[in-house]
């Protein structure tokens, strides 16, 4: 039986293994919290993230980063975007030289604002043909009840993509290979932005028809950021694009847009934050994600505006408006 | 003040005459029930359609359409999409033959493939630079409230665009200019078809991630054929056609969502259309658009299944699980 190492114990992370389980294989979970395996190992249940739900026994879970990563056959990665880096050097020596190394992660690093695999590629030194990205429309809770859902296994390499696509690919999850991991993980950054502002357009009292221009115009400018980092334009139409930003803004599940939800509600970033002992990847990716289409002269509106509302600079209301009035005589906005 | 005729009182011709109104103009509604005319100038409602919204006073409406019609710089057609050739061929020698008719209509006509515009330039003999059509995320029920949205006013002739695009151009609602007449259409068009998939898809149960591909797939399939026949693909990345799509698939006040949950309930298409009275949209153009892809050798597999359904041939579950099923290796469906 084929092991693989996930690395990671939230929800994505939790909910991946139990796709790469029912797909056939044993997975070992390193997690950050010594209790939480042990719950995970003596309950077959991930009470903090997945809570309710069994979850398959060829999971266990250890605190250990070598005896996860002992024989596995690839590596899966699923920490908090911006603790990546320091992560990955804490396990220098631990990872397996040869296999995969799988990005789940949707942020852009603070301050190099570099991708995941970017930073995966600088710390562990693998070559392209090693790194992968897995995203597409995979709201973690769905997955892990086995609803069906479809996604991207994107990599330069398409004999990795091709052996990543069989190891995941289980009855109810079907994943599509991809050789633009550039576009999948821009999509899946910028999403988490265009959810923050979804969600503060709902706790405004906006309806459907502005939440969609949001996501369109959203999908617009995080397709020309894509093109001009060098990513193909039909990505952003596809499942890791168009089909993440839309299973993420029409899900309550969604910690984005529920945390752009409170902040249209009129509360700040500290409270929310204060109260859900969480920040919403979109939070801290957005003035990554400024910065980036500042560098490559981009404009990107919704991105820039939502930097703003979350460093306190401006309100969502008059945000909302200032994006709406917007002066623009033909569709592709300028 | 310019008066701007709008044919048709059903719920979007009304909302886009509130749009006319609040953007300054005179507007005279034709529709065909007499009854219905009498109590939109009598109490500024039109109860059938958008019941406890008040019209505005610059809204006048009749039974007869020389007097609708007569003195308006503007003809706007919002009548069922399988009637517009008989309404126009009502209507001859009285729609003034010198201004832009504008179509509202989302459907393709059965039997000719025909798409509304086509119709009207048949029917009327006017040429492109005065067909033009408005088409974008305008849930008719959140226009009428005064939500703000935004949409594309599409025409062949960029003159025409822009001085309809100025007519219509109100507090809350933003139209922007597109010259790709086909790609708007088809895009309003296909996600009626689209919308009865997802709707299928949540009468059964499934959730967002489920959700959120069909619309992925959707419309990719859709810019397959809008391609095909000449439409620009960016078209479909728009308001016309991801934004109308995404729209409509999130509201429980689209029709056509609606009718495609009922079929997930179970119900057969005569048991919905007997209990509301009328029958969606898209149940009756599936047929024309599969029959265009079929001419035009475009693979449309959602519109394909959909049809079939609705055809009483398939089960919306037989529909959704061929459609998960389909041998797929790269992201690009074959």
């Amino acid at each position: 039986m084929t092991k693989v190492a996930v690395f990671g114990a939230g929800s994505w992370g939790t909910a991946f293994a139990t796709v790469l389980a029912n797909a056939g294989n044993q997975v070992s979970i390193w997690g950050r919290r010594e209790s939480l395996c042990e719950v995970i190992n003596s309950q077959h249940e991930n009470p903090d993230y997945l809570p309710g739900l069994r979850l398959p026994d060829a999971i266990t879970a250890t605190h250990d980063p070598a005896a996860a990563a002992d024989g596995a056959e690839a590596v899966v990665l699923a920490v908090p975007s911006q603790s990546l880096r320091a992560n990955l050097s804490e396990w220098a020596g631990v990872l397996p030289s040869a296999v995969p190394l799988v990005s789940l992660m949707k942020g852009v690093e603070v301050g190099t604002t570099k991708r995941m695999s970017e930073v995966i590629a600088e710390l562990t030194g693998a070559g392209p043909e090693r790194i992968a990205v897995v995203s597409g429309p995979n709201l973690a809770r769905e997955i892990a009840e086995g609803q069906p859902a479809a996604s991207v296994v994107a990599c330069a390499d398409e004999g990795t993509a091709t052996r990543l696509q069989k190891l995941c690919h289980s009855p109810t999850f079907r994943p599509y290979t991809n050789n633009d991991v550039i576009g999948c993980e821009l999509g899946g950054a910028t999403k988490n932005v265009i959810a923050l502002a979804v969600g503060m357009a709902i706790g405004l009292g906006f309806g459907d028809n502005a939440r969609a221009s949001v996501i369109t115009r959203g999908l617009v400018e995080t397709a020309r950021l894509g093109t001009a980092l060098g990513a193909d334009e039909h990505t952003f139409s596809g499942l890791a694009g168009l089909g993440d930003l839309v299973a993420t803004c029409s899900s309550p599940l969604s910690r984005n847009r529920t945390f752009g939800e409170k902040l249209g509600q009129g509360l700040t970033v500290a409270e929310i934050a204060g109260a859900t002992r969480q920040v919403a990847e979109g939070v801290k990716s957005c003035s990554s994600i400024t910065d980036l289409a500042h560098h490559h002269d981009v404009e990107m509106p919704i991105a820039e505006h939502v930097t703003r509302v979350v460093a306190g600079e401006m309100t969502p209301k008059d945000m909302l408006f200032s994006l709406i009035s917007r002066s623009a005589k033909s569709e592709r906005w300028g």
